[in-house]
């Protein structure tokens, strides 16, 4: 059975600590690195529901997309939603490893495991990191549809595909345009709206996209906007890494259990549409 | 009929530009101080879509919630989209007038109206403005409900009684939770946490909530949340503008005629609700 | 006859905008891309003065050394100035272009202008533009006079040859020492010292001098100074861009017709001379 | 004979050390506290000719209105000019002390000794210190003609009473405007076009005026600009300074002998004004 | 027996945390709201060694002086030296509490007990807060010595009073000058020189001296200065703390065992002297 | 008998100035470049003691290791400790140069005379100058013993071989560890400890080092760690510089006296041991 430092290294090579961006916190957060591991669970989320189902399932390792302290703490109390987490992960000797932009920008990465989701063919980076040679390695992919589809249809293929979420799937321009090119980027991409437009693709599918932002960009050209829930779009490279680890796990015979979680973290419970004949003005353009 | 000078006089009067917020932008954007203002149009978003219809309405003076130019600009050129607003609006003799930061505090405000929409009693503001000694001014409102309503009722009467946009309204925390106390805020309020949690209420309304502060917010504690189209909240306060510009107008004679834009300046077009048996891992928690 | 994007594609080939400060404000200010042009007006300055010529003149289109917007505005409310200035040129539809640091570094650029008015011979340029393999672009120009002049005759020579201005030419240093070489830059040149003293000259021509750093400079080295008025040091330019447009327009058989404002927009109207003996302490030094 | 410490506790009693803006370098710069003086020098510019007419006068304290070191230095060595100027003073047992913005607030102080310099009848600071309950001292002054004068003939008694400079005054605005009220202030005054415009006065006399603060503030109203010499607006200062340590001297029997320096430090050598029938465009506007 | 929450809010109360410096990370470090508390340990440092100790005494809450991440942290992982606290704390039920300038500042406080283990009589505050009316609380502390000493004899009674430290105590200044008054400051005191210089004290006791501040500090005046062992000089404070959370203890009932660490985590092992006749040059001066 | 200018060439030639760091302050600070020079004093403070040594030795040029004015003045006044020291040297026509940061890293520099007094081999630079090709300049030098020693005999070495101090030589980590590589590093040195580590040495030995870095250090890894006094390890670097300055001397004929102050400006100048039965709480660990 192999060290947690063993898998850790082993983790470091899928991504690297120093292609993170600068801003970021990535690595073991939570552990001891002689412990020995057997069970990993891969979830998006180090919140209190993914590390009690990691105790539930006997994790001896629990990898998650998003830090835990982003902007660093001066505390661990239990008296802290963060710091309850850091006692049970501890109390339970559960490690805690993050990959967040360094898994962004892997090649395959976030936006590879989410193109592939959406049987999307990936052509290049949307955003190419210099310091890769080949060019494979960068934040966000264009990709190409096998197919042409409207922009209806990609959404409902990306609600269909994607984990099922309250929120669903909005879209921004002519439900009814061909989508033949899509730039897709997992979590929060409304910083990207340059490049996407540089790319001079049909589509963009991301996360968190905020009014301003979503209509500077409508106005500067009818690029369709599909927005689904940050969650679902990162919640494919967990199956991803899981499946990487597990090809590791066999090639070093750990006999590794690699779980990937199960459990919602998306924060939004429920939708309710506008009623049709709302009582303010009318149905929507 | 008066001149804009008179008319913007009564606006600031209603909305002083010295209590907007110091990175805000608002006051008069274009038009000649002595040009003839007859019919009047308020409006959201200072687009190409509301200032057409103000060309179509024959509007002398188009009022907006949102700048034009938040921050700041050197060029107006009409190869920029905001430049066409502004060549369309001096070749067509119609005025740009904003109220933004300073009507969202105002008394009655934009939150004010959106309570009212939504049948809200106001108790006091949200974050109370300290220059004012009668503690009516202020972002937000905190407000409570005549008869408790669940989270899921509340919802739908906000789907209700809101502007009908393609987004409806997103709710986290449990839908049959009972409120009787909720904040609400007009356009982004994923600043206003720590009031929110200060005022103690059951849940919040306000729009472009993101991820990682509805997740952080409701691992704090269990306050409901509810997230509605930016536009939609903000929509209600041009209903309450035009009336007092009306009631103005009266006033003085000017005989003016107020409009309240019918465009939805919504960008988000469609909506497609997740499947219930997403192939991908389950339904929502 | 051309359209303005046209006509602006041939004004970026003179003076890049990328080649501009990172602080500066140079490009199309004002103007729809497909207005026809016909008519050029060449100024300095984008002041209602020389709008107002171009519109006596009926020019389609004012290009102007100086921006309009340096820092960036939220308004063009006509009761600023310069707003005022745009709602004269968008009703009289008369786009408005900018080349200004671009301007300055060109080759030819604005110092040349300044040069050939004043018959110097440009040896190099004074700041060389790093990017610029052939080490013609840069600010300010480092030139030799055919025959040495004193100071005192530099002096004459540019208040003759330079548009006249009643702030005339200001002289720091002694008036008969001879000069072989002199450096020049249009407008406020006060940053420059450092490279003037690097370049060993016998004078700095430029303007905006003020007390400390003439005082300072004067105390390092025995450079005379010449100090014209800001805007009659850039109007030779306006000629230089008018004539390179005649010619683009010729070329192209666009048939412009292409002005140069007679507008002094100077701000100094008078000047009145010390007399001798003042009665506050003696003549000057 | 009053030891050095007790002199300058007289000048710092007139201009207090702590009512100097935060960025300026009052107070002693050379000097023993114990050194003996007999001779003082007032003077604008702590430069080598004013050291050297104080070496020749024998003095035993010089002091300026400007300073030697604003921004501070790491080095007095001798090969700088300013390093020389300590070393002459050190070497000749000659203390240096500077009044700056402490002077030009004090009441009086720089703009009162100008005001008087120009029989102009103060009314108030135009920049009032908050820090001063009796509201005398502040930047600037705006000032009362007993007599109107047009803006020509107020430019001529400038010119006539201050100390003759090359420069001479130059003029913005209309020469035959009626002048009721003007705002003055000692040294580089385009800082101060706001408060000069809330002021409400006829016309602004200062120096150092450059093309773009001067164009812009022709443009907001028809306020006329008079430009001086700003070593000629300061100067006055100087024989106000000498007469107040004059009387101290007296009250404490110290016979100071207090001098005024004769030494133009105005860099400005010479004047060529505009030929009439300049060959480039015509005569001024 | 109290739950860690009670304890702390008693401890809240000695040392409140919004009295700590903006910068500073005060307050529950690790440990569950609702543990039973009994046995409680008082150290400066909260490292492996303090850490080891409170295992081995089987304490339930370690309270020190100095934070355990000044400067944030994002990961807690038990590769690093803090992690590792972190971890040892967790595993074995043990809290952390800090108090650092919040303790400081408090009456009394960390410079009350340095002055109570040197006899020191306290008059005032050396940095009064000015958010205490009664002008008792505040950093470091002034005082008066019952009988004089020599800054020899008083070197000597810090060496004895204090905890036994490799270092020992450096003097700077005359060793046989008297001392009557003396400031004292727990912790690194270069920041204070211009209070202590001030206060017009004979001597000052402090930490973590460098070079040049106290070089310069002895070139402004002879004022003596003692440098003790910084974890020394802190050291007494676990005494006064534990011995005011005994009273409480006793107050409330609580029956716990308070100690005070007896592990010295000041890093200095060794000393060795200089030989008096070194061969580099000779005796100190 | 050579100018000063020249004797500051050569002394420019060993510590070329644009080698020191951004912020230090280099460089000739008093001096007038015609003065003759023939009798030179090398130390390492710039204090009145080490002036009035150069006043008494009748010399013409005083070289320091630290500058007089790092952080830049605006006066020189006599009241001020560091201008009363200008005064006398150019009383006494002695000029000041100053080597610092750029003899840091010079090859060889202040820490090859600190390795050498130490007999210690050095290997290369601790942080290595990008900007040498041969990679032998750089501050701190890595060194090896010639044969392994215990920390306490190469504190002993030290505490033998480096001026006297009444400080002595600090200890951190196991006296008895045995010591093969050793890292120097003149003056204050904790900000290396990350270069330090990377380096793998046995032991750094350096100066002016505080609780925090050191017990974070020790912390880190056994690295033993020896704090002498900061003069004390600059001292060696006077020796070598008064060499080099001799052999240009001889070189050039110019006949120089070149003296090494014997002045020591360490301020400590007493140490008191702490007792072994300290009365608080025992024998350091």
């Amino acid at each position: 059975m192999p060290r947690l430092s063993e898998v850790i290294t082993a983790l470091d090579a899928l991504w690297p600590a120093e292609r993170a961006e600068s801003w970021d916190a990535v690595g073991t957060v939570v552990g001891e690195p002689d412990q020995e591991v057997s069970r990993v669970l891969f979830a998006v989320d180090p919140v209190q529901e993914t590390v009690d189902e990691a105790v539930g399932l006997g994790a001896d390792l629990l990898v998650t997309h998003h830090p835990l302290y982003l902007r660093g703490t001066t505390t661990v109390a239990a008296s802290t939603f963060k710091g309850r987490v850091v006692h049970t992960l501890i109390k339970n000797d559960i490690a805690l490893h993050v990959a967040h932009t360094n898994a962004d920008t892997a090649d395959p990465g976030v936006s590879d495991a989410l193109a592939g989701a959406l049987d999307l063919n990936v052509v290049r980076p949307l955003v190419p990191d210099p310091s890769d040679p080949e060019g494979r390695r960068g934040l966000g992919r264009v990709c190409e549809l096998t197919h042409p589809l409207t922009v209806r249809e990609l959404a409902a293929r990306a609600a269909e595909r994607l984990p099922a979420t309250a929120q669903g799937i909005r879209v921004a321009g002519d439900p009814e345009a061909t989508v033949r090119t899509v730039a897709v980027s997992g979590g929060s991409g409304d910083s990207l709206f340059d490049h996407v437009r540089a790319a001079g693709v049909d589509a963009f599918l991301t996360a968190d996209l905020r009014h301003h932002p979503v209509s500077e960009a409508r106005a500067h050209n009818p690029l369709a906007l599909l927005d689904a829930a940050h969650w679902a779009t990162e919640w494919p490279w967990c199956e991803l890494g899981a499946a990487q680890l597990d090809e590791i796990s066999d090639r070093h015979g750990w006999d590794l259990r690699v779980h990937v979680s199960k459990t919602v973290t998306d924060p939004w419970t429920a939708h309710v549409a506008s009623a049709p004949t709302s009582s303010a003005m009318g149905a929507p353009n």
